[in-house]
């Protein structure tokens, strides 16, 4: 397998950008695209988060200021990357955008604003930064396994079923799959993979010390949550797909997740 | 079906809101929803578009100005049905928001200031709407079918399936989409239905001369095409469905549409 | 309504054919189809059941012996309907198949005998059904509504979800679904509309005393479950759709009903 | 990467069963599984084609006579298997049984016998082999990944929607998708993870000789089709994905099919 990865894409001009950044998903894909051999940049509102700094030195990851969920940021940010790193051949999506002061409550009493500023971080965001990555992709030259490059949107359950009391979190992770499906269709006969990936679980994350927390409950992680790890992991294999057997969508949960 | 139908509901309590208001499917429900015995309102943008006024000669339908992208204004538009009309029974939200400045454009060349617009008019009003629907709904009682009133949601082929070239008529689509689905799950318990509607088709509408015409294309409509009075008929009976077996989603489609 | 639905279909030559003969949706069909004007006949493996042999003396209801998992004895139903009734407008296969035997028993506990069967008697009978229905109803002249003839296949929830411990059932209602789907896929073109309508609950039944039970509880039916009446009504709704307006799923749930 | 794969499984304990034998996905499963490590058997219902005995000869496979769909002979194989190369931990159930006698005809024209006889190769089978699969796979231990073995089913397009001219492959791929579904929920929380992956595309395949050509049209393979060496890269992740982040479903397609 090892042999096959490596013959598939070269780590050597290999450049991602993760837009959203955090101790989760966002950190383990950042150690783990920077220990395959790629160039890795994070953007995030606040980029001096200890999480980020720490990762600057210990796997060298560039940090870039950016609201992603304004456009001329958004376009800036892609300028700087390609400037600092290269053109960027893989771009994971990693903003959730659910807002704490309106999930989970009843319908009748969330905040219209807070609802149009979820639809904004999160389904607007990852247009803005779709249409930034298909821009610089279409440029790239094919790597060995047929691609340009590869798009990722993290998803939640929310886009998969639509729960009572998140109505503003429904419409946004369900309008992030739309916008996925719609430029899955679009991109991937330009050779760009776009892939949707709900993670149907609570996500644990790890420490600054190396520890690892539930990101809800703060106790310890084990196997019953999603490792963000490992989904790490596959996001490196749907980069790696050859293009003759793309997935599009993969749904991640615990072996114990009830569905 | 008659004698059954008459049974469920009380047509001289029952006030109607549509929210979106053009020749298609809204004029066909004011038409259809007045001959029931509904009071009828209609909000538009321009309430002072040649069919609404038709319609409040042939059938008094209630013209209301309202932009239903902002909060304040969808909470006057209620206040303002439930003090002329009365509380409403049935809110059918009939805005597509689909933008011709964007629609069927590569995501790389769509303005992103039009998207936003887009998630606005469309999935974001959705969302107010049901919300002040909820709110006036939760107080009515019961009538003979269990219901306290019914939430209409048109929604396109685009919910059902993200079409390359236009992202962001699919992530208002879906959005809306969640949306429903979020709201079915809260408030049926409640005694509210809530529906989604997908229309996966070209719509017909009517002149207003009488005669009908495609959407899109300007011909004669026929029945290759969604008629909107049928459209107005299915919304009707899902407004008089007992509460024994609701419909949450019904996707209509021309005899000969391929999908 | 009631000028609209005479309009659209002929009760004078509807001939409704209900497969699978039970106190639940079959009888409410047969009641509400015969008190529309049709002419109905039922089919079921013994059709002296006490509850069929009443609805012939209330609603002149045809009785059929019919296996419907085998295909000569399918061929010989449509045969002597044709003759005693004439030509199938409206059929329905309402045959369930889930056996007590298996249904809930781990997979690895279910005799494979019994889950051959359950496919037999369900998805293969649905296909038999469904095939002799459309070699009729193709040469039936469309009625005003624009159909030729109307299929509908009851299912059951688990044909939307796979439940753990009922593998045999999941496979039959999905394959079930994917029937109607090819079916209506090739058959609306030709006028004939194909149904698909998922029970998301538990139904209730009329026992031939006139009061209604809870077909596994035994205890009063009430709106907490899904009424076969309504069930009834939604068909023939279905049956009455102009074909600019055909719904091919509609899924039906209880109002309190967690999905 | 190869270092975290050789972490979480143990090749040495590792013993597949490739239920189905032919040139495309099975052999490629077959070459792929025993060069990283396994054991590997193939069942088929002629053992002795061509290319069976020379992944005999090139990999050590061994080949087992089987008609899948009889449950004596099913229990039988999976005897055969642990007493030859000990319990299986991973097993691939490879049937698609289409039949060229019906497969794109009407359904009107669709001879019954075939569609039962589709069936019954195909769900059916699927169902014998889980039900084997898992009654073994219960015994296991669990390997570093926390899982005790591996099922996966292949599946087709028509699992994901029911095209015209194709009724019982249609219900075949439904029903065995129904039944991976109902296995993943009952099973997952056991440690045996279940998928099901639809190859939505003509597959490749590979002759005797080395070279690759399309399976049906005869011509060379190309990476507008599914490559099935890809194919079974896919499966071999699956087999090691950590149980923290099992995937139920994949749908594998070429970068420029159409869907």
């Amino acid at each position: 397998m090892a042999d096959a990865d490596e013959r598939d894409t070269e780590p050597s001009r290999d450049v991602a950008l993760i837009v959203g950044g955090g101790p989760g998903i966002s950190a383990s894909c950042a150690r783990l695209f920077s220990e395959n051999g790629m160039r890795v940049g994070i953007a995030a509102r606040n980029p001096d988060k200890p999480v980020l700094q720490a990762l600057e030195k210990s796997h060298a990851v560039r940090r870039y200021a950016c609201d992603a969920g304004e456009p001329d940021a958004v376009e800036r940010l892609f300028d700087d990357v390609v400037r600092d790193l290269g053109p960027p051949t893989l771009v994971v999506h990693n903003i959730d955008g659910r807002m704490a002061e309106i999930f989970r409550k009843e319908i009748t009493e969330a905040d219209p604003r807070r609802v149009l500023e979820t639809l904004r971080n999160s389904a607007f965001s990852a247009f803005l930064v779709g249409q930034q990555a298909a821009r610089r992709m279409r440029h790239n030259d094919p790597a060995s396994n047929g691609a340009r490059g590869t798009i990722v949107f993290t998803n939640a359950s929310a886009a998969l079923k639509g729960f009572p009391r998140s109505g503003a979190f429904a419409m946004a992770c369900h309008a992030k799959s739309g916008l996925a499906q719609s430029m899955a269709r679009e991109l991937m006969p330009e050779g760009i993979h776009v892939a949707n990936v709900p993670i149907d679980a609570a996500i644990g994350w790890t420490q600054t010390d190396g520890s690892r927390m539930h990101r809800l409950a703060g106790t310890s992680i084990d196997d019953n949550m999603a490792d963000p790890d490992r989904i790490a992991e596959v996001y490196l294999q749907l980069h790696r797909q050859h293009r003759s057997t793309w997935a599009f969508e993969i749904v991640l949960r615990p072996w114990v997740e009830r569905w």
